[in-house]
């Protein structure tokens, strides 16, 4: 087996529902066996690919395949300086098409050689969003009949931001262009809605909600004080990443389950955080660490510190990303969710093989590696394009910058 | 003033003294008027120009060029992911670029926008290798020759790693291609190479050693406890920004001063060491955090705990981007020493203006900006290339892969 | 640029509202080229005067007017003891002055110098008192009315005291004349007013409360426990400044955002309070702490830390040092809230080019340095005299004196 | 007694010596009851006269003369800002005359008032001086031929600073004038002088050594450990005052016992250093913290956590108060040493009553109050001047300004 190399690895840009995916496909020198990564920084997609196409290629071209740790390592010192999106996400792609690979050399799926399955399926949450309470009630009944467990729910997308709605703030003349929303009204909202839906639904589902590091620290503790009483599963994201020493001023004041790390790309973020046990759930975007095999570690190193996982899975990610988090979910003993967004049509064409949801459950296919078969062309013909998200653009009423 | 506005934005790749290089250039309204930038990731150039490129140019373009701070802010949350090399880079082009241009458009030179010069020059040091403590003190009495009084010594280049000599190695069978080194071997080296250096020279001149962490923290530690007696001025990255933590330990057992932080690129690394005062010196690399804007804020932060700044300088990095260090340098109460590497002629024909030492001191000329006037056109003509460099696949002994 | 030099200090007394004012204007070897500076403290107005006068004038002069940062080491440390109001008054004025100058010699307001405006005008805050809490609900309505929408509430000026109210307190015989307050009357008073306000008003207006450290620290903690269901802005000086160890506590049981400051003068009361997050507002007074130089660098600490800035800024202040303050706020991301209080006609004379409010929000002139021709002939009309301020003199129906 | 009354406070300004002194005389209602107080802040003697003259005169007046503390506390409190060196001197000034006062009302020496002595003199430590250890060795033994037992020793003045040896510095072009010292030379000089004193002298004297904040908290740290060997009574200001957080790290790593405190004027400065045992001798200046009153706290503050004094006591102190540091001292059960200086001839004239050395300790006499008649109108003949006092000028060789 040792003599199986890498041939070639290729980053190759898709974005089949408008969102801009990257998938790097590590072929080797046995014919028709390839893997592929996940590798998706959708905002900076094509900085993602230079890192690939330009670094990781030449690095790593003739290096056996089956020395996945190796070959991590390797390419995390290669740059020197590390611990980005950017070289994470590249470094993602090759380790997860590795791991596609070793999976496919075994005959075996993926979860298999990683400990083998602890539950069949990971209970999943999808995101109820709506323009006021009711908007948002009716969603989470609609995904409670088709059976899931867990919503996550958010009125006016995150911060209560509304497209158009800037005429409602008190701001002063001389703003520039952006994104704006008010912490203040957002807060209420939020409050309000945890009122309506509980009131609806009392216990019968369990609701997260997703800050979005728009309040200041101690706005952020106000409201999670103030939602106690609404019994969250978790509450998301209450700090950017920046701030996290923050959540030891949580720990004191409130039981809200917490959920962290979405924007972690670096250990010295989430290190602190697990070790003194100041978060219950750890959130990172697989890629974004630098692929499964980092995930694995932190996977363990929360289970020894009693901090359940709950990978971060919207739509900017691919399938096969969403297939490396569900073997990750099936074989750790803390897990604990797993966000799930659904595919489209033409996604599950391009990657045919995609995890399938029953009745709240996620459910990997069989098939060794991860079980997906990508059709390279078909993804290229839905090319990636520059996209001005107006939402990464954030303003505050006075027209202040702020982390999105 | 608020009328002019960013035209355009340019990455440049160019490699005089075949390092790579990226310099940003920011064009302006004004005809005549523009800024630059060092960007520089020697090791992954190409995709720091591509998030310029595709990223920030467009987001970028049109706005004021005034608002420094509002566009670092705006950046710097546009990719939602954040604080890596790549994108720090990115951002650390236009932001150095916009300083440039507001000194010209205030006919001052930068260091007086950021609070005028604490002192006329700022002290460097100066790297001494040689592949025996016999030469690196020739090197070493060399610096002292030319007016220098900070040398930084190393031997056989960082971690005691010689080309060709990995056949005095105990290695098992079938260890793969690298840059091997054995931390046993390096570190009495440097006790040795001390001893040798302080024998002959006493205490006439400040001597730093950069463990380039290359040995495990307790290791480290080890040596930094053995070094005391030669009073080093300071010890470089005696730990990878992975595991800081253990210099909390180093702050029980030893005085050796330690520098630490060419690596960081995220506060999550240095806001605990700084606040924790167990650093003595703050030595990131400006552009790999952001730039000036942030590395001023680092300044300050330092200032209040009683670090002093050491930012990184070796030829890895532009003329434009030294100006920056030294118009900080010059500054910043609590400046402490600058690294140094030198200009070759044609980086003074490109980079027209570039800071000049007499005597061990570096002097800014008194430009407006940051005074350096730059041949684009002659800069292209010495285009980047990928490199392999072998120091970055950095081995030990049996094979292990681990960060150079 | 480095030929002109420092020709002449002055220091002007003036109370045009019956408020005593210090301004210090350097005077430069450049005809027509001035600067003005904020070094106000009212309540010692001429012991700041004594020290520019005796001290920093003979100091100084003859410097170059750009080494901004040089000189305000070199002042700080001439006097060997230091940290204290009336000093870094002083220090202050000459400090604003030379930014003052610095901006009119780039052609550029003092904000463009700092890093470029984050928003284009500042949201404030105003304070509205009355002797009952109906009277503050109509005062928090007509500041609504006028645009505001952050409130300071009070009730029977600070601490609840009532001039003439001594009458009411349960006494021993022999207590000596001073401003009677009686902290458990205040505390219930302060609740009800709350009550009060909220049940009108709704979550409709932002507010704020303070406590002017008038009470012992754990009813201090009681009180901003008890507040926290009516959702303060920010509740201010809970404790006096010689006992912030208590905040500590604070933030084991409440989430009430606490601002602090306003009395700081010293780095060591405010390292411990940001470094460990126990404020979530800086409120230091500018002059105080030694001009706009120290503020930088203290709103950059804070920033680091994630807390905001709520400068302090009632009448006993120059409207020169409302534009410093102003500038500063305008380029910090971190900024909170501005104190505000007013011009008179007078004011706006003397000082021709005071910021302006519109609709609640604060707007410097675009002049270049602080934009503020001051007029020294008209302010010398006005002179300060000593006042006999009864609030200074507190005291507890017991009789006890108390720092007010 | 209590119709006894404050008729008068005037400020009297001399300097017999050549140093500037401040003196507060307070007149009572009863003819030819008087007390004095020291106020001396000699580098801005001017600005404390101005606070007490202009502000606690009209402040006190009338007030009955012996609500010792109830005035501290009023007075305290009525500048709002307060915990600086100016007005802390002026209320010390105030303080100690008013103690002076009762003891004359109760006929007995102060120190029979606040406790009675637990020892009949203070041992006192010289402080022995020269331009090369050689000669400060002469002087250490000389002090000991006098009967003292302890010595501080310095070599070349504070830092190793000489008048004219700038020429020795390694210097950029273009420093600023200046008292420059080189922090590298002095260290070494130090440790050659501690070599030489204990070879010569064994341990037959107890030496103290000041760095007055001369070096980096790393580099005073190293000191501090070279020195444990030769066995010092104190190391002196370690630190600056704004970095004492330093002293944490002190304390893991060396037993050289530690003194701080000359420079404080705010309890966040020592509260902290007390309570955890940061330090081993508290050495503020008693006006500069506020006289007698607030002294005698802080010794019993450090009393409880095993702390000994060692009040600042150079010559910028009148006799009166070297008078109240001796008071406090014999009534102190954890004094340590008193810093002296000894009085010309002169000033036992205008100070008649002066305490005096026999054979290494201070005794008072046993008149009441402080014991010394002051001679108002001799004083006035040696009035105060401005003096450009060059080590308040201190640089580093870089030209940086640093804190003397």
């Amino acid at each position: 087996m040792g003599q199986i190399k890498i041939r070639d690895i290729k980053t190759i840009l898709t974005a089949p529902n408008g969102v801009d995916l990257v998938v790097v496909k590590v072929e080797t020198t046995e014919p028709e066996l390839y893997g592929i990564g996940c590798a998706t920084f959708t905002q900076r997609y094509a900085a993602v690919k230079t890192a690939v196409d330009e670094y990781l290629r030449p690095l790593l071209m003739g290096k056996p395949v089956n020395n996945i740790e190796d070959i991590w390592q390797l390419s995390a010192g290669n740059s020197y300086w590390r611990n980005g999106p950017v070289l994470n996400n590249a470094i993602s792609g090759v380790d997860e098409a590795l791991w596609d690979i070793k999976g496919k050399m075994a005959g075996m799926p993926v979860y298999e050689l990683i400990g083998g399955k602890c539950r069949p399926a990971a209970a999943v949450y999808r995101h109820a969003d709506g323009r006021d309470e009711k908007e948002v009630l009716e969603n989470v009944q609609k995904y409670m009949d088709e059976g899931y467990r867990y919503v996550r729910v958010q009125m006016g997308t995150y911060g209560g931001q509304m497209n158009g709605a800037k005429q409602n703030l008190h701001s002063p003349e001389g703003i520039p262009e952006g994104a704006y929303f008010d912490p203040a009204q957002y807060t209420r909202g939020v409050i309000r809605m945890f009122e309506t839906i509980r009131n609806a639904l009392g216990n019968s589902v369990e609701l997260c909600h997703d800050i979005h590091e728009r309040l200041v620290p101690v706005a952020a503790l106000n409201l999670a004080k103030e939602l106690e009483q609404y019994h969250l599963f978790f509450l998301e994201d209450a700090l950017p990443p920046e701030h996290v020493e923050w959540f030891r001023m949580f720990r004191r004041q409130t039981a809200t389950p917490i959920a962290m790390g979405e924007l972690f790309v670096n250990p010295q973020e989430w290190k602190p955080l697990v070790a003194e046990q100041l978060i219950d759930f750890i959130r990172v975007h697989l890629s974004m660490i630098g692929g499964l095999t980092p995930a694995k570690k932190l996977a363990v190193l929360c289970e020894s510190f009693g901090i359940r996982t709950a990978w971060h899975g919207p739509n900017d990610i691919t399938p096969v990303g969403v297939a490396a988090q569900l073997h990750l979910d099936l074989t750790s003993p803390n897990f604990g969710v797993q966000e799930f967004f659904g595919f489209s049509d033409l996604e599950r064409e391009i990657f045919k093989g995609c995890p399938e949801v029953k009745d709240g459950y996620l459910y990997p296919n069989d098939k060794p590696g991860f079980g997906i078969e990508f059709d390279e062309e078909l993804a290229k013909k839905y090319p990636c394009e520059y996209r001005d998200h107006g939402w990464l653009r954030s303003r505050l009423p006075d027209g202040t910058a702020v982390r999105p």
